[in-house]
């Protein structure tokens, strides 16, 4: 890929689907395919939060396949005087697309946006492989992440 | 406080304001006084989520003061076929309520309301000192946080 090509930022779209969005995902984790139907549905229930819930991508527009996504969500609280914070998820670029700074690009994205809804602070989590990237994005280490899966 | 009282988890209600609900959030972390207003506001918005955003409160009936509190919100994602995760926030438990098991009765509630709404996985993010807590509630630590502060 030609490293001097501006890739936009946008919100997704439904036709997203058509141009390789769900396997863009299936290379962060399990992702089976999604019909149609089930996608729209999803689609819908996330408009609906409104700015509240912002998935975005960059598409190749050479190619029409969507490269790299991320998404972010805003929390209301009570403490922080009823603030807000942001938790981006899902981040992922195309393993065909790195070195382009586009995760970089994903991160600010969310990131401002997050800023933009008056959050007092955005937070996500990552590997420690990944930490010296979101290092390099503004972000600090706070806490640990703790699961626990029913499947 | 009587260790044998039993003390039963409920979702917050909008008359909780005026039982230390605020106050106990403060022992969590900043929460300057907020007018019953900005309350109501931001009840009604957290209301309109319906059972995507939980918060769950035990009230002591003695002293008729809320002594804990934490909340769960519902994330739709599309990966793990439109799948969604639990996020739990904001867990606090009265310091002078400590020893009776509050705190696990609140993580068990907020993890059984994230299973019962079907998400895969539930996730908090916790000091490495509560760690050993959340283990005892069956979390185990994946990744770490990171966190960019807008103020």
């Amino acid at each position: 890929m030609d490293a001097e090509h501006k890739f936009g930022v946008r919100k997704l779209e439904i036709l997203d689907k058509s141009k390789g969005f769900i396997e863009l995902l299936q290379q962060l984790t399990i992702c089976d395919s999604v019909s149609d139907k089930e996608f729209e549905e999803r689609f819908q229930e996330i408009s609906s939060y409104g700015d509240d819930h912002l998935i975005c991508v960059i598409e190749d527009d050479r190619s029409g396949k969507i490269i790299a996504t991320g998404s972010v969500f805003i929390e209301k609280k009570f403490l922080r005087n009823c603030g807000k914070v942001g938790h981006i998820e899902d981040v992922v670029v195309d393993s065909a697309a790195r070195g382009m700074q586009l995760g970089k690009k994903i991160i600010e994205f969310l990131t401002d946006h997050a800023h933009s809804m008056g959050c007092y602070k955005v937070i996500l989590d990552c590997s420690l492989e990944n930490k010296a990237f979101y290092e390099k994005c503004g972000y600090k280490q706070k806490e640990v992440q703790m699961v626990k899966y029913f499947i």
